[in-house]
């Protein structure tokens, strides 16, 4: 595994046949042209970004796609998951038709997750399909969102419930990127990070927990090796299953809790990242109360979590509530709620717990 | 292809690998429950209809489904062309969301070409898609919306222009649902009939012009004939080229100027099927125009359609206004339009053609 830190570019393959496409991780990737060679030709090539990371990076985008198409266009969101809805999600329709864009246009997601979702979900429906490249500017689209084809906007009774699985053509993790990203943004896509160790692979949370102090002062070779073997698990699990008929849901570790605290407290109270890390905590805890792993597994997680900057005790949306929403989630079938469990160190299970083991464990978790 | 005049139930596959499904087509295939075998299993199914179709055929199907799911849901929506946006789609979501619908539930889409568009288009994105069934009640819908997948929505600047090829599990066209069907819309039902002469099958053209008053009649063997043949064809392009690459294009034969009509006059005042019709008038002019017909088959076309009951005179529109219309159309590309024309009687071709050439045409089959 050291080999693997330098900072040159690697590639990470999704194989999905005819949807296969590279993720290309490496600092200063934007400005590079190898960087978008080979993608689908077209007379337009249209920049999706939001109003904090345009003015940041679409300018030196913008330079490198009108070496290559002969109309660039820019689309500007508002920035938040609040924003991640239909209303948001026609302005780019809007943009589309008003500028003649036909059904070869090549749409660039160029933002963190909500840019990538809402773009990819624009591309999956535009004229029933448009080509799109993810070029994730936030640590958490880089080792998670940005990868594996989910795209899609909230619906007010809940999350990423209006979507598709549209896989992009190429996804270009540009670590330079990482350089702007506010702290707490950050320490929400540690959690993402974290997420792959239990699931997955132990000597990996291994070396995160050697490695934490490093990632959180964004040492370019910890960022490195941090996303590429975040994207080779993530490729790994995608590959194998990639509508989520089973293996793929081990990815929502932490993601079911998680879930019921945004929409609970409102999306955009807390980062989608920070709600997966605590979620990750009452995962694990669940896990230890039905006796998969031992309790002391559990608080080594909840003591790297806390470590990446995450806030580890839930808010007190109290048991009920939280069951409520959690039944609504897109992974519950027929009323039941399925939970990511660790069965054992790096290796996750997708099980139905009994309500009030659930509710024993939201309560030892939140705030008093 | 006399031993194809019966009305015995029949089966059409659409072979699409681990997408395929059949196509039946039968008399009363509604009420009888081998029609529903099979289907992907479930604890909820939603029956998506309109107010028009639902008070006739919505309690027999309901019954069917109740046998097989624990749960049977309705949502009526308001009939037309009008109402095929973003608002109505949305109450499909409302209703699923607050039914506590999981990604399991089965969606039946129960109505025309519209009810059939929407509801696939619900299927596709509702928790990133979930099964559905098209049970199309129209003559249009049956022959060509519910077989292959394309699903969407209008958007003001377009009409189809949101949406996805997402299939259906199964078509169930049951002729006896067209003995309701208004005079207007069985009309525009024999344009897409009549379309799948001169692109495919010059031999069905024949036999539409020796049956045509049988079909406007609604004798039952010939409504047979016509749906199987036209299914047949259809699903041999659609196996072909799911996701118009190439072939399928030729399925849209006076669509390019049939959709110049519709939105040049608002979505609604003419039906679809009206508007194909008159376009096929127009394309099949234009073919001759070109000199790849003689303007003797463009004038059989001409004569076949009004004996049809369709419009083969166009509206006022202009020629410049015509030309731009067509040129947001999703066939256009890099602001080429793409004209669907006969090359010889039984196959078609798609090419671009010089404006002043069709603005010649245009004008030539417009009202004066």
């Amino acid at each position: 595994m050291n080999s693997a830190l330098d900072t040159s570019t690697s590639t990470v393959t999704i194989d999905l046949g005819d949807r296969s496409y590279d993720i290309l991780v490496g600092h200063g990737l934007l400005g590079r042209s190898q960087t978008w060679e080979g993608l689908p030709r077209s007379a337009a090539a249209v920049i999706v970004t939001n109003e904090t990371v345009g003015p940041l990076y679409a300018e030196v985008l913008q330079a490198q796609l009108q070496a290559r198409f002969s109309q660039v266009l820019q689309v500007t969101l508002p920035d938040g998951e609040s924003h991640k809805h239909w209303g948001t999600l026609n302005q780019v329709f809007d943009r589309l038709l008003e500028a003649g864009c036909d059904r070869k246009t090549v749409l660039f997601a160029l933002g963190g997750g909500v840019v990538g979702d809402m773009t990819g979900f624009a591309a999956a429906c535009y004229m029933r399909g448009v080509p799109f490249v993810q070029v994730p500017t936030t640590l958490l689209a880089q080792v998670d969102s940005s990868v594996g084809g989910k795209t899609g906007i909230n619906h007010p009774l809940g999350k990423n419930m209006i979507g598709a699985f549209y896989q992009p053509q190429r996804v270009v993790c540009d670590l330079a990127t990482l350089d702007t990203l506010p702290e707490r943004e950050l320490s929400a896509g540690l959690a993402e990070i974290i997420k792959y160790g239990p699931i997955a692979d132990e000597g990996f949370l291994d070396w995160i927990e050697a490695n934490i102090d490093a990632l959180r002062t964004r040492q370019p070779a910890a960022l490195a090796h941090a996303v590429r073997r975040s994207c080779e698990i993530k490729a790994w699990v995608v590959s194998q299953d990639e509508r989520e008929g089973g293996l793929r849901a081990i990815l929502n570790f932490g993601h079911t809790f998680g879930h019921a605290i945004e929409a609970g407290l409102g999306y955009g109270e807390w980062l989608h990242g920070e709600a997966v890390g605590c979620g990750m905590v009452m995962a694990a805890a669940l896990s230890a109360e039905v006796g998969l792993v031992p309790t002391s597994y559990a608080e080594r997680l909840r003591r790297l979590i806390e470590r990446a900057g995450l806030p580890v005790v839930a808010p007190a949306l109290g048991a009920q509530r939280f069951l409520e929403l959690m039944r609504v989630d897109k992974k519950a079938e027929a009323g039941d709620i399925r939970y990511v469990l660790i069965e054992a160190p790096g290796r996750a299970v997708v099980r139905a717990v009994p309500d009030p083991t659930v509710a024993r464990v939201i309560e030892a978790c939140s705030r008093g």
